[in-house]
């Protein structure tokens, strides 16, 4: 383990690690679907949209796409699987705030007590792939104490970009050994612990719903593996 | 009056408009001293130093320097005053805490409290010539509850440089006339205005001491003028 007192800041990956976007955005289309009578299989759609994510980003890291947010990536994917859903006629209104389901995602119930308590001691924020403004309105949605808001768009880079990392360490004012970057995704912590942050990892073995099967453990040796953020602040001593 | 349920997002500058910089670096200096029974004149040490923060810009502005962070700006100049006011021989980790003095602001009385009340409605940030880790650090010494932090080093440049507004303007996912510019200083609101964005006047009449002779009051008609952040927070029905 590493030693507690050497670090100054943890930093968040948040869809999957912090907030439950898959229930929270069934649950939020459902009460949707349901004022407006509509008979959608939301589990599917919500499925299906999530898929847009990682090759709207690959675009973008590789080169393919100029610099996009995850606000556009998903709006574009929207537009395409409304009318296979037979939601047609939805006016510019409801399709944003159908977009925007991303901003009302609700906390793993560990999240918020377990961020208060790490915000005594740390400088917590999140490193995610999520818009600033998602971030923001998700922070007050749910009720995440954040001392400021590290993302992708700020860098122009997305996750596991060298750029996302180093960005935030030299924003933070730290050095990489500094920071620990905390993630339910294995990939997330190998990309940081190669630029030589501290890693822990904390499962959320239902993000993808009941069959999820990846990212059900560690597969590092990380400096901390916890069963939730209230068992990481224990093992961080706050 | 502009329509306060407009508006979305309220940023703030920070130095002199949200905290006290000048009395709290002379108290703060001046405890520093006290324990090694230094005899200095803090007040004139810190008004003398402050005198490197609008040139050091400019040089960025101008492109006369590349980018430089406050932090180093003041740095630099510290390291030139420290021998010229007797005070030789300093380590390293002390220069550095004396730096670090800009983190350790303390607030305008009003400021915590008024904040808490505007976070209720708006998304509030500051919106500062400062580094991040200066203002995340003196968030969380002054008790500031930003919900996220902006400032010129994300942007890597100064105010009143136009990318400051439109970058902030652009992260929060506003549109410019949705966030309001709160100022203590006239020039800041006539570039948050040029750009399309509200703004509100606080006066800090002693923000420079007791002599002051600038921003005593609003040179413009500004959307709002008030005393401080609770009659800020009133005006705007919060």
């Amino acid at each position: 383990m590493t030693d507690p007192t050497a670090i100054k800041a943890l930093t968040f990956d948040t869809f999957g690690t912090v907030v439950d976007w898959r229930s929270s955005i069934v649950r939020d289309f459902a009460a949707f679907g349901e004022k407006r009578k509509l008979d959608v299989d939301w589990v599917s759609f919500v499925d299906e949209w999530k898929t847009a994510y990682r090759p709207g980003m690959e675009a973008v890291r590789t080169g393919a796409a100029p610099w996009m947010t995850v606000d556009a990536i998903y709006r574009e994917k929207l537009e395409a699987l409304l009318p296979r859903y037979g939601l047609n006629g939805l006016t510019e209104v409801e399709k944003t705030y159908l977009n925007q389901a991303w901003h009302r995602l609700d906390a793993w119930p560990d999240a918020p007590a377990g961020l208060s308590r790490l915000k005594q001691r740390y400088v917590i924020s999140p490193l995610s792939n999520g818009d600033v403004s998602c971030l923001v309105n998700m922070a007050k949605h749910a009720r995440l104490p954040w001392d400021l808001i590290l993302c992708a768009e700020i860098f122009c880079h997305y996750k596991p970009d060298a750029e996302v990392y180093l960005g935030a360490v030299r924003l933070l004012g730290c050095k990489p050994h500094e920071v620990m970057m905390v993630a339910a995704h294995n990939y997330d912590l190998r990309a940081a612990r190669s630029h030589g942050m501290r890693t822990a990892f904390v499962a959320r073995p239902t993000e993808y719903g009941p069959d999820q099967k990846t990212d059900l453990r560690a597969e590092e040796e990380w400096d901390i593996v916890a069963r939730d953020f209230g068992e990481l602040a224990d093992v961080l001593g706050v």
